[in-house]
């Protein structure tokens, strides 16, 4: 009897689950199943202070709150944006956004006295995959999240690597060639610069340049360039298009062999963005991991595509920080209780 | 009086350390300060049967513990070989050893019922420097350990990086160049064959060959070229010389640039090998390492030397294994007693 009712409990607890973006921020509650009750957008509005943002961000969740049915309990706060560090709970120098500094854990705990926990985004979408999507049950693992830029997050022995500053798992600013492309960063070369969907219009430049192969692509400017069109191109035989996917493939591999060499991960999971374009990405990634790979982790890597929807990923994601650190929590506490009992 | 008298059986505590090497192994007794008691050498002969191996080391333990003045109660053994994989407790396929496959748990046990840990040299080393040496109190930092070879030990989050498979930590076979040099692995351009002590004498001959600098090394034929005669030629002020340690340490930064990136690491310490050439490998080491670095770890990573004698360095990191795996249980079982006590 007091089992259901504690399951009657822990039915209605949810999570505010917030993933700040660029131009909009997505909030939502998410259950301790990983399943997303409410969701709502608001602009992000970063040329306006942030604390006027976190006003906006309260109001909205409370107006949210109202359209579940259910009674909730809050259990706690995660947040996803970028450059947001799990240890000192501020946003610092975000790209895209102007605010210069946020102290995230200050601003929200104007409204709530709860657990807060921040990270970025792909670190919140590894531990998103780890307790509700594809990796539930794995230790190792890597998350690379493919869209305007990449991210990546890093578990190992069943915890998101931080590392020293909170900054690990930078995969997208490892380096392809030293004298290649110019990044965003200020240096030239980074991964990023190839495998994210712009680094594939970049190719696509790149190959119209260097190659006479007839293509649609080549009506399309360069603005106009988008990786949905260099898709639907390929899915037509486009061989410039196919091209594209082979090139950014191989390279995409052949980083991911250093990754492996350094993690031994059981598997690398692609999130979002050119994660769509499935086996045009995957295969040639594929073959160029297995060709790079160092000996003994050959034939043991799986590459898999995300778990998580694309719509609700990166909020259940960002929930996905408060469950992990409840769970953890909880682990103690019933190991307390167990060790309490036996010891009476 | 009951807890002098349990610090004084602590005092007599060893660990029993092995380091299996190509040509020779290494045994010492380890206390739980790190303090090597006595060691001992004996050819390793794997032409030989494993299982011959094992009755002579025991053998050679058995003597060795009589060295020792005090009486010593053994508390597990730790053994460093290559290939030796943590969570199987065997040797596969060990590089420059014939023996193909080693159960060292079941050869182990033929002669001790105690606990026992294997893993490769250089995750040995990194428990080593994190329980004895100068990573104290770090929880994520890795260990480069150079020599024939390059070897590496990642922590992060306090703990060894073993990986799915127990082979994480492969830096040695990241890749610099995919048109480079010819490694022993059967690829090219692994980190390897440039920034190891072979690798280093191969840029003397590279430069030999694309410069005109003229230099004692062109003296000295290729079969004799040692990274020791190329370092006492740079203390000289062989220019030659000094530009192969510029180039490695250029390499090896960019490649590091990489490892941080995936890490954030407070700390990437040298062991070994060409350690010993200070400030003319580490200062291209750095300076290329700050260079290529993300913005967000510039000035933050610490190069370090190993805190750990080059003589002893490897025994005492095999007897670390034992002592860290013990630290872990001690805590359980100290916390289970204080919640024991706090529940009474």
């Amino acid at each position: 009897m007091l089992f259901s009712k504690r399951e009657n409990i822990l039915r209605n607890e949810v999570a505010i689950a917030v993933v700040i973006g660029g131009l909009n921020t997505s909030l939502g509650y998410v259950d301790r199943k990983g399943r997303c009750l409410a969701r709502a957008t608001i602009p992000t509005n970063a040329h306006q202070p942030a604390e006027l943002f976190f006003e906006r961000l309260y109001a909205a969740a409370k107006t949210l709150l109202d359209t579940i049915c259910e009674k909730c309990d809050i259990v706690g706060i995660g947040l996803s944006a970028p450059n947001a560090n799990y240890y000192t709970g501020t946003i610092d120098y975000p790209p895209n956004l102007s605010w210069e500094y946020v102290d995230v854990f200050a601003e929200i705990n104007r409204f709530y006295h709860l657990p807060i926990a921040i990270t970025n985004n792909a670190n919140a979408v590894a531990l998103g995959e780890k307790l509700f999507g594809i990796a539930q049950g794995m230790k190792n693992f890597i998350v690379i999240t493919l869209g305007a830029g990449i991210g990546s997050g890093i578990v190992a022995n069943g915890e998101v690597i931080y590392g020293e500053d909170g900054n690990a798992g930078e995969l997208g600013h490892t380096i392809v060639d030293l004298h290649g492309r110019e990044c965003g960063c200020g240096r030239r070369g980074c991964l990023e610069t190839y495998a994210s969907d712009i680094g594939i219009c970049r190719t696509v430049q790149e190959l119209m340049c260097d190659t006479n192969e007839p293509s649609d692509l080549r009506f399309v400017s360069s603005e106009d360039l988008t990786l949905r069109i260099i898709y639907e191109a390929a899915l037509r035989g486009d061989r410039l298009a196919l091209k594209a996917f082979e090139y950014t493939g191989n390279i995409l591999g052949l980083k991911l062999a250093d990754s492996v060499a350094h993690l031994s991960p059981e598997a690398v999971i692609f999130y979002g963005g050119s994660a769509m374009a499935e086996d045009l990405l995957f295969r040639p990634t594929k073959q160029s991991l297995e060709e790079h790979l160092f000996g003994v982790f050959k034939n043991k890597v799986k590459l898999m595509a995300s778990g998580l929807s694309e719509e609700t990923g990166a909020i259940i994601g960002a929930g996905a920080l408060i469950w992990n650190d409840l769970q953890k929590e909880r682990y103690m506490d019933k190991s307390h209780q167990h060790r309490k009992i036996l010891s009476e």
